[in-house]
């Protein structure tokens, strides 16, 4: 996952369109409860969302946007909805830079030569003809960097050093991730020639973190790289010992011409109101270096496991609305198959009831969270008594949307997050590391539970949800 | 450590020289007991070996034998010696091939494209001027390849899948490591153009173990690399799929002329029979992947810390005989430096009282045993009991000596083994991730207490020790 501004996000009331009056506040039948705990029970029987995540992470494995296997998984994602017993399956085209990513290479010259592990920030230029040499500068962290006086690091090499902090909600990436997205710009416009930061993960294995970044306006673009956090701590006991450290920088990476993907959607069709659907989905690409297997194989799995078990109800049990579940293209660039969904849908977003997506890789779910307003809180609490035996809880504040809800979000429509465990998601997150053996299958059988029972319920809401008004 | 044949090393009394006969069974004063629990206590309370590991694998890093860092290890250690108060420093060349690591990739190529994390068997040849292209076959264990019958791989690629166990005492290492050793010649044999294998190591990250490996005389050599445990799962489940797989792999390795290198060793003159010595070191060299701060670096600083402790002593304080520090040139590509420093002292093995090394991770010492006949054992018992606090236990059956030690016991020299917690051992083992942050700088000093105690009470013993005769 990206994760650009999962906590705290706000709404403009003047972006959310008028929706529909409520005849009354929103609510939950009996029967409906009832379904929706049996759909909950026989999830955890099964094991289908780790035999499609297997499935995925084998068969396609890596699935870099616009890559020959970005492809292969649009063509594994069609196949599976339709054998799923998807109503309808269908694609929606997604066009956006590509940005390659070749050879990469870091060595320390002196005075203790020795090889780095690195990798390019996505989005970096390369180091063209001539790889970077050039003494290192530290900095504890962005602000540090923020505080050089302009032109000090001419000629150098910026090196920002901040450790990201683990907990289970995943809060620590916040204050990291910035040294990522705007550390390259910061560097930049002090004069620097390139940037090396510290890897945005909570591990202390020889994995370098990649992940997006973009150039601000006006700046001359360098090249940017992470060092795997034991070559961080390498480079910063170097940098200790007082003598002038001089790397050489070589990265062939870039962006070059344009691609064309496609989110890939499958939908249940609902019993009595089918045009007004529930989305809930993941993220079909993954960066190149792991197999994407806890992100985001581990969310297409699940919610696609989940709406397969509302497909698999005869016509009468299905639920009033659609279940939509949508494997968004190219999430980890910029959103950017979310952006293109909620364009192509603002029209008919008050037609979307709620959405929720599994980005946060493969632990269980231990909270539900919503943004929602007052009077649709109750339909959330119905919800959240249906999940808790399954260890959720339900909490009225704080969390927010997955990633690729936002944009849909920002235009009015109610979310739901079901919040998954953490604590170890940042060890493997955008490195070679995120591999299947790091999924648990039982833990998958309890999100798919989840995701099953809420948007079955979802789905069968009567009334509207509405989302939750902007903090005065 | 390369570990050839840890256990169940017996001896030729054919080989073992006449040794001077006991006037009695040897024996230890209290005066030397005493002296030996305050160099324990004192070490405790230090942090000698941690900052030796650290200066090591930061200001040399990975120790590749015939690499200019082997070269920068070398002057380290003599300085390091020379600083540490060690009455006498040298070192004894050491000449051997040199076996160089270039470029080293694999991908599947066919019915799932992807890469594979991989790394070339120390020894191996490279694939030359055109990459090996070609049908994986898989075997469970070097068992069932070796029934293959002759001929039946005639252009496949070779995959053993053994997994190794994880033991606290690594006995799990035994097994595994005959599909690296032998393998290689084992699928030339049967008409495999390359053999793939499982990591020889117990993590489920993708870090491919290295590891040396040898032709047998007469077969056709052919490329031999391990990949990550991931890896190894990806294509046991591709191979379960039943269809063919077709991997690709370029190594750019292989040998290149010859090298000499240097043991450098460092020695505490005794107090009244200087020209008698009791061993103890760990190896230089590392493999080029990591830093080498479990193999050996943490060898090398403990045992170099303990020495040091021993140095500090005045001089009517020392122990009798010398106290004599090796650290080890090219252990891993077979025991070189070792079988350079037995052959160099085969005269005077006589004046080598006993022999410990330090080669087996960073872990705490939780057992002491020894190679010595029953005369000698009350000795080692009471150094046991000076050992004790340390949560060290005595132990009559099993173990067996250091890797280096092995050429120097071969011709009767008695061993000592203080035996390191391995459990996490061979998670890095051979890796890229061998670095600093796996040592927990407090298990050092309780092994650098453990061999200061050790060496001092050995030293000091009076009498001789006699090696453990041949088991009738």
């Amino acid at each position: 996952m990206l994760r650009v501004c999962l906590v705290g996000l706000l709404f403009s009331s003047a972006l959310v369109p008028a929706l529909p009056a409520a005849a009354q506040a929103p609510q939950l039948s009996e029967t409906a409860v009832a379904k929706a705990a049996a759909l909950r029970d026989q999830a955890l029987a099964g094991n289908a969302a780790y035999v499609l995540v297997e499935s995925l992470t084998t068969e396609v494995g890596a699935r870099m946007p616009a890559t020959e296997a970005d492809a292969r998984a649009v063509e594994w994602t069609k196949a599976k909805f339709a054998g799923l017993g998807y109503d309808r399956v269908w694609t929606e085209a997604v066009t956006f830079p590509v940005w390659r990513r070749g050879p990469e290479r870091a060595d320390v010259l002196a005075p203790f030569a020795q090889p780095l592990l690195v990798t390019a920030l996505g989005g970096s230029v390369g180091t063209g003809d001539h790889p970077v040499e050039a003494q290192v500068v530290g900095f504890a962290d962005l602000a540090e960097l923020e505080a050089a006086p302009d032109g000090s690091l001419d000629g150098k090499i910026a090196y920002i050093g901040y450790r990201m902090l683990r907990f289970r909600d995943g809060r620590g990436y916040g204050p990291a991730v910035a040294a990522r997205s705007r550390g390259p710009s910061v560097a930049s416009a002090k004069g620097a020639s390139a940037l090396l930061i510290r890897s945005i993960g909570t591990d202390s294995h020889r994995f370098p973190h990649t992940g997006m970044m973009s150039y601000a306006d006006g700046v001359t673009p360098i090249p940017a790289a992470a060092l795997s956090n034991p070559d961080a701590d390498q480079i910063e006991r170097l940098l200790g010992r007082g003598q002038p450290i001089r790397v050489r920088l070589d990265l062939d990476v870039g962006f070059d011409g344009e691609y064309t993907s496609h989110n890939v959607i499958g939908e249940v069709t609902g019993r009595s109101l089918p045009e007004d659907v529930v989305v809930i989905g993941g993220h079909l690409d993954s960066w190149d270096l792991g197999t994407g297997a806890i992100d985001d194989g581990a969310g297409v799995a699940i919610t696609m496991a989940a709406g397969a078990l509302i497909a698999g109800l005869p016509a009468a049990d299905r639920p009033a609305r659609s279940v939509r579940v949508i494997a968004w293209a190219n999430e980890e660039q910029g959103l950017i198959g979310a952006r293109a969904y909620a364009a192509a849908h603002a029209g008919d977003v008050a037609r979307h009831l709620i959405g929720a997506e599994s980005d946060f890789g493969a632990g269980r779910i231990y909270a539900l969270r919503a943004g929602v307003d007052e009077a649709s809180w109750p339909v959330i609490e119905r919800i959240g008594h249906v999940l808790a035996p399954l260890g959720i809880e339900t909490q009225r504040q704080g969390g927010g949307p997955g990633p690729d809800i936002i944009p849909l979000a920002e235009i009015g429509m109610p979310w739901a997050q079901l919040a998954q465990d953490g604590t170890d998601y940042f060890d493997y997150h955008h490195t070679a590391d995120d591999t299947l053996d790091k999924i648990e299958p039982a833990a998958l059988d309890q999100q798919v539970a989840a995701y099953a029972a809420f948007a079955y319920l979802a789905a069968d809401t009567e009334g509207q949800l509405v989302a939750k008004p902007r903090a005065p």
